[in-house]
């Protein structure tokens, strides 16, 4: 049993509240278990110049830890110097969203998902791709509503969980505590389709093997799965 | 009347919830109206250098706002090198909770009080004071069961709201709206004892006479007495 | 007696130096005794973006003191990383000229106000406004001669001082020492026909009452009338 | 066939230059068709503060191209903040090596693992890890003739190739072309047990299926071997 | 004849202020025509780690120009990332100054000079180090006052001017106006017994010859001499 | 004779190999005894603001040293803020190759120098200098064959080398460790006619005699000739 109780192919309490942020196009707080992550989408009338004149748009993300998210407090981002862990973060998190969505229908407009984490208790970035996706539908249908997109762009929904190999166990979702004990750890981004977008894994100590990494990749398709049951059940689809 | 169907010496609606961060020594995330601030309070066993062997402590501030909180998203701070306005926040937030507190019972120690703005409709500063406080006293509180205080260092409450004169009419706590239009602005930060801790009034367009800055003290008086009756009911206290 | 020797509503000695600086278009150099403070003030046919093309201009301040100007040797600003109560300072000094000045009538242009304490004995902030309304009143002279004014744009004189309480009695304009000693610190800047452009009062250690509110307000409004008169009369008016 | 003549499985022309650095305590210099990276290993009796007292020591990373390293001019790393794929890529590096190293048995010392890509062609992510084991080997052998060290601490010897989905077909070592036109890009980290110690796969354009996951491990492990024996062979070992 | 009618050997105007700031262990004001420099010397009981435990000393330079102490305004350092040519100028007053102090003498100490532009007309940087070495002789005199000199650190005296081929004559002291039209730009740096500390000749359009290298060298140890004797004379030696 | 047997007016071994960068539009690695430089040429469409509309274009430098270039390891430049002797050499290495080229033949382009030090035993500047020519004039013969120059605009070659005085001997091309040990430093930059495009002459700690600058000076001439040989030699020019 794990520490918390759960069964080893077993995700935390989820939770995903849409809108959560008035002023924003697109927004959702996620709770899994104790790591909570806020994600606005704000759709701008910009592109970077290397876009500029292409007719097409952008999708980017940025990623955060409040100070004191975690059991320890953190120094905030940016007062000395770069994060490189941040910054990695939110470039996995952009990458995942933009394999979505057809970047041409949405004309020469940037969508930025800002991913703050507000409690932190393992698997933030998954969490936040999780959520983004959330608010970037929600922003996409605001955009629709003002007639701005050529067409519907996104192709399929995308969700990411965590598994790993925790005293010899594969488990699902881990947090923390599971985290920092972890022989390996392996992000998972998968779609609708059950096709990969991401797959990162991570020998912490000692190597994994082909089998390890067989289970991992089954346990985290079946984590997905019911993330994306989630996600369309609080967008009201189906 | 005002936009929001307020009286001129009417607070916002207001929530405070207790612990909302679970990790944190203290927390208090503060709703007035669509202004949302969340505030932690982390206690560390460190002191600036030039505290060491001093055998007291310290108490700060630190102060952001998520990039979409507002109308607009703003760019993260830190990236963009220094943010002059969010600097001179937290050294008044910091400067009115120390007002309040004996830093020699604290010991060699450190109070950290992170203000995040979740939502931003005007007076983030203020709540960021009026949520600190409650965040303080139950840091203070979790340290006196660990008995690493001298003694109980809390003289009085502290509080903290805005108040301007718009359309030629002083009213009391700014909505960003009411902000943007105000021909002058005025922090009253406040104590239990009906003295004040700091007080910071700027003319936008026009100076104000000494009448009118009368008239703002009264109401700014009126509004802090509200927030510590609030912050009481919170704390449970009486 | 005040240390120095002065009665407590007392000024130290003041002078102003006109035209300090051979190159910009206007400059002071005041020094209120052992704080020396040198403005300039530098027309430019330029305006930050968001004020393109709204045919108005912009008038604002940046602050620095000299490494050695006072006591001990200070890191010079920028070295490393942002220096907050700089910039705190600076946006007080840009926010009380402009208090003054229409700026529709400047066209699309900045005027810089360069604020460098070359000796700091306490109340440079004061200092700096204090000339920066000379440097400002010959620079926009300069202007006027060239032609580049739609109208006359100063609509008061502004000056500023500082007050406190020390030692239980309120006194004007301190010096270092007694700003140590402070137990409130006041800013009061103020305009010709006695209104107010920016109160800041703050409590080092014990909150101050109304009744020390007003004592300290009526110090202020003498001494910076003093300070007007001064202005009027390096700048030769009547 | 690709567009330099190249088998699907096969990779490109491979040279290591060992003890390219003079002054270095163990360097390699790794050519792959045009990708030219140049490692250095340094050997400094230092650990960060969290290491100290802990008796154990750290292998880290840092990774940069020279600014003409590719077709076009990149600005240098730092004069404009930091570059999150720098940072990403070093934090690889450092993962991947560390996987091998018994970090116990090097006392309180770091070893600095410098990648600066002189040539850049593509993967040299991949080749900054395949000669980093070069450059370690050697540096670890300086140390135990200096008998630095408690036991010898490398467990396994540790390759890297990239794979790839290039206009359908799966291929091995992709250069900057084929990187650019890749539906799918990943990267296999393994050791000579054969197992992994890290896998990053990445779509671009559109998801990957497990089918094609597979081919992409094999066609990995099959390079990994061949850089493994390439490795051997510089190191003269058997 | 030269635009502001002197001689081609004839320096600017000069007028060295002893003794210009209050504070300071060290401080001379320099006018030479419309340059004016403010140095400071500041005396620290503190080394930088890689001389701690030596027994010696440090002598520093920190250069900087007020915005506006030219015809145009200049950004100041600092608020865009690092400046070169001040860096640059710090760097030759440090070298130029240290080359006639016995550091050991200082015991384990550092003194600052500041030189601060506050108006500039060309040849600020030797205007810096004929003034830096009064401001230092004095801090010197101070430190023997208090007995921290194991012995008179001062071996000769320091002076720096510049010269150049402007319109194809060779001239002294060159100001702004024949600064920018120079083709050849010489800074000389001189001691007491008429040797070189540092020498730095630029040809800006066209190279220079052997024998125009001879002749703006016996310029500059003419100019130098007459800034040694104002030297001697401003801290009353014989 | 020198430590490493060389005759006081000798060289290192030089090797200079042209192209030595696959992609780049001019290139030369120089190797001088254990110096070793890689330097590139980059010619782009752009120039800075202030050149746009002129008609003419620029050439500048960049430079930095590999972390393990020398015996002890470097923190790279700009993890830690400027570096102030990397932009003193940049500046020096810009300055010397415009002094040779007719900017406006260039057309409205900028050409980049950059000069990476892999190898660091002493004159990297000069070394830097002298194999940016080769650079330079392969890029500029890439432009001629593009027909992008208005005209020939190279007028001189140009080279430098280091001169010093070590143990009371003056000597040419300085190694790390005479560097270390010189009393006097000089780096002379010459052209093809015999002049001087810049001398930096520093006495590290004792000043130089009028005397000694001319056996430095001939010693430069002659070492700056052989230089100037070599690279007509590479360049294939008779």
């Amino acid at each position: 049993m794990r520490t918390d109780g759960r069964e080893p192919d077993q995700l935390r309490p989820l939770n995903m509240e849409r809108g959560a942020m008035k002023f924003a196009e697109g927004s959702c707080l996620i709770q899994l278990g104790d790591t909570h992550v806020l994600v606005t989408a704000t759709v701008e009338d910009r592109v970077a110049p290397w876009l500029k004149g292409s007719g097409g748009g952008w999708v980017t993300a940025e990623y955060s830890m409040l100070p004191r998210s975690g059991r320890q407090r953190n120094q905030r981002d940016g007062t000395r110097g770069p994060n490189g862990r941040s910054q990695e973060i939110q470039r996995l998190i952009g990458r995942s969203l933009r394999s979505s969505v057809d970047l041409e229908a949405l004309g020469e407009r940037t969508i930025t998902l800002d991913c703050d984490a507000l409690l932190a208790d393992g698997g933030t970035r998954c969490a936040s791709i999780t959520a983004a996706y959330v608010a970037l539908h929600d922003a996409l249908t605001w955009m629709n509503g003002k007639r701005m997109l050529k067409k519907w762009p996104l192709r399929e929904a995308v969700a990411a969980v965590s598994v790993g190999i925790v005293g010899g166990r594969t488990v699902l979702d881990l947090n923390y505590e599971e985290d920092s004990r972890a022989h390996t750890d392996m992000n998972v981004v998968m779609t609708d389709s059950g096709r990969f977008v991401e797959i990162q894994g991570t020998a912490e100590h000692e190597p994994f093997s082909a089998e390890e990494l067989g289970q991992m990749l089954s346990l985290g398709k079946k984590g997905v799965s019911e993330l994306l049951a989630a996600q369309r059940k609080v967008l009201g689809i189906q």
